[in-house]
């Protein structure tokens, strides 16, 4: 077998074989095939298209080029939730409360942020004392005792998704169903769960634009997840504007906890509810009840101190300070400007990833990996889309950490600030009706 | 200006500017764009097409992208020949003594053989004396002299080109009509010639296995020549057989000498005075002369001796020792070996590049750059498609040179024998009609 017999097949349009799949992504993991071919034959895939069987076989084979994870220590069905990314994405704290508020037990293995998309191990270093770099040896003694642990101490998964994909990102062949499918499915399979909830992302903030391209990368790792043995739901959300009220670490975990209080914002709420509720129901811990009252018991939850309960003792297990009001954060969020609007109308779109890019430049994020992040740093949108603003109306407001050098530099912040309310159109009509949840997929 | 925003125009199947493409052209040949990239850009290129001034513009970059030759010495109109490459193919050396016998100054650039088809300068370096290695500075002379200079030192024409060849042969990348087209013509325009005559072969012998490639790949070609400001003729030959009845430096060279003495086998004349006409006519030497009389004088000089004798002073004036049959060879064909016929009916077909094949494998060719070639050695073609056989006639004669060492070792021999009987095809029925002429395309 030869790679550049490989790439011919896939050039003319052809179906790869397992065999020949295995040969390349070995070829990959080993280096034996040089990065020239490769990029060729990722070009062929993402213009010629994979079927689910070749998908499913890439997907397998990445995952099975590293480290797997064995949770069979959890004793239990384990489930996993992955985001396809987005601005103000704080569900993970939430779904993982939630769930585990129905005894489901929850191993999550989390990522830094890098770009306009926060990352969930940023979020929980804003509490203070939480250690959010669990070693996986600690993974049983923590899951017993709260049913919960979350680590940004991530093995060596799919090393060959790796090397793909830093050499997608420099060739054109990011965007493809085949490619992100097996990308996404690889890590997840790796990371050993036994069933997946899929919280695809869809809008101007979020790596798939348009509904139809994240229904069909759903439908995708969907397949893949059956084909795998490994059930899989995906719910397609809105990621058109931010998610909730706010954007930034410190302000994203004071809104959870706001949540979990009953005070939560109405597409916060309803993206949690309807992500945990189906984790609950592919771990069997839905006890009898049907789809509709397993939502609302979920949305309860949220009221009832129930989910808030969990939160809190996952916080303090891996040695997270609480107090009265809540946890304790290590950094304090200054507000250093309104940013007013200068028409009357309704919010009729935002410029999501420009938001969250904003943000970013205003501390709360990574623009190389060794950036250092401002965790208090962030935005609060008082005004989203379908809101009616009047002339001089706040449309959101800038916050930077207290010690952040920005406090002393009134042209960047007015910079920044320009750019924010750029983002936003106002206009004499509203926008279509807006659904925080679009679809739900794969839920037989 | 980015290489990765020019993948993902030609991955979405956008035209690329002239400034994109000059962008890619001079990072390939100063390598500041990685091998992995241009692979990504070529594979677009090979799915997405190009269209005709895209192809224009890489084949002008790609000329300009190293030295470029000035034949103003010439004080004329100057053409070029082209074949994209097949088995026997010697018209190289009767269409400089025919065009030249019209007053057509010729400075033919030429190349060694590799792989299964044969190359000019091995052709004419197996005869006695003759230098094949003319500097540069000596063109003017020669020319001034003869009207004609061939010469295998070729100068590092279109060096991207070179760049690109070589990454698409182990990127699944050849086979591209835009991708031939300006990989031939680039070198074409660099060459200097005012006009250029294309033979490209189509067949089971040649690079372009169906006539509608063929057709494609050489519309592509006069469009790129005639938006290039060089006036393009293509003629489309038969390749599905070897061409003439010999293949084989010495052989094929005591071919020529035959085909001079009006003894020449039906294609080859037909084929070699089509484009000697095409020759002459761009150089405005037809003398007024119909296409069809000076295709018909053309032939009449192949037979007059007047064509002969341009090429006997073509050999003498680059040192070849003629002697009273005509040049005299360093190698002596030896025949080893008839391949004959074991069954009755007619030649249905033959795979010529198979047979190209065998005739490398008896030392006619070389499969790696440094391999040492047999000028002696070769096959003569007794039966050619159509020809009826019976059991037992001889359809092709296996010849190496007298130092062989093949010449001892009747195993090889009888292998290779084995592989030419199974080129041939034998049919009760006989093979539509053949015509080595195809088709003649740009003679506006």
């Amino acid at each position: 077998m030869n790679i550049v017999d490989i790439i011919l097949d896939k050039r003319y349009g052809r179906t790869l074989t397992d065999e020949q799949i295995k040969f390349f992504v070995k070829g990959v993991t080993d280096r034996s095939i040089p990065d020239y071919q490769t990029s060729a034959l990722l070009m062929a895939i993402v213009l010629n298209g994979m079927n689910e069987r070749e998908m499913t076989t890439l997907t397998l084979e990445m995952a099975a080029s590293g480290e797997q994870n064995d949770l069979s220590f959890v004793g239990d069905v384990t489930v996993d939730k992955h985001s396809t990314g987005g601005v103000g994405d704080k569900i993970t704290p939430l779904v993982m409360a939630l769930s585990s508020s129905f005894g489901v037990r929850t191993v999550k293995l989390t990522g830094r942020g890098l770009g306009f998309t926060g990352g969930t191990v940023d979020k929980f270093s804003s509490i203070e004392g939480f250690n959010i770099d669990i070693p996986k040896a600690d993974f049983p003694r923590l899951v017993n005792e709260t049913g919960m642990v979350i680590s940004g101490q991530t093995p060596d998964l799919a090393p060959a998704d790796k090397i793909l994909y830093a050499l997608r990102d420099v060739t054109g062949t990011v965007s493809s169903i085949p490619l992100i499918a097996s990308s996404i499915m690889s890590k997840k399979l790796a990371g050993g769960a036994d069933a997946i909830v899929l919280d695809v992302t869809t809008g101007s903030g979020a790596f798939m634009k348009t509904f139809e391209e994240s229904r069909q990368i759903a439908d995708a790792m969907i397949r893949i997840g059956d084909r795998a043995g490994r059930k899989t739901i995906a719910v397609i959300t809105d990621m058109d504007q931010p998610m909730g009220r706010y954007c930034g670490n410190v302000l994203e975990m004071k809104e959870v906890y706001d949540t979990l209080n009953g005070r939560g914002a109405q597409d916060v709420v309803e993206v949690a509810t309807t992500i945990a509720a189906k984790m609950i129901k592919l771990a069997g811990k839905n006890g009898g009840l049907s789809d509709e009252d397993l939502l609302n018991e979920c949305k309860a939850r949220l009221k009832d101190g129930r989910a808030l309960a969990e939160f809190i003792k996952l916080i303090k297990s891996q040695g997270g300070n609480v107090g009265e009001d809540g946890p304790v954060y290590t950094a304090e969020p200054v507000k250093v400007f309104d940013v007013k609007a200068e028409d009357s109308g309704f919010v009729f779109s935002m410029k999501t990833n420009e938001l969250g890019h904003c943000s970013v430049a205003l501390g709360a994020g990574r623009i190389t990996k060794d950036d250092v992040i401002d965790l208090g740093a962030g935005i609060r949108f008082m005004k989203k889309k379908g809101d009616p603003v009047r002339y001089g109306d706040v449309l959101c407001s800038l916050y930077v950490g207290k010690n952040s050098p920005l406090l002393s530099n009134e042209k960047a912040i007015s910079e920044i600030a320009d750019r924010v309310y750029k983002a936003y159109e106002i206009n004499t009509s509203r926008p279509l009706s807006i659904r925080p949840v679009i679809d739900v997929l794969g839920d037989k």
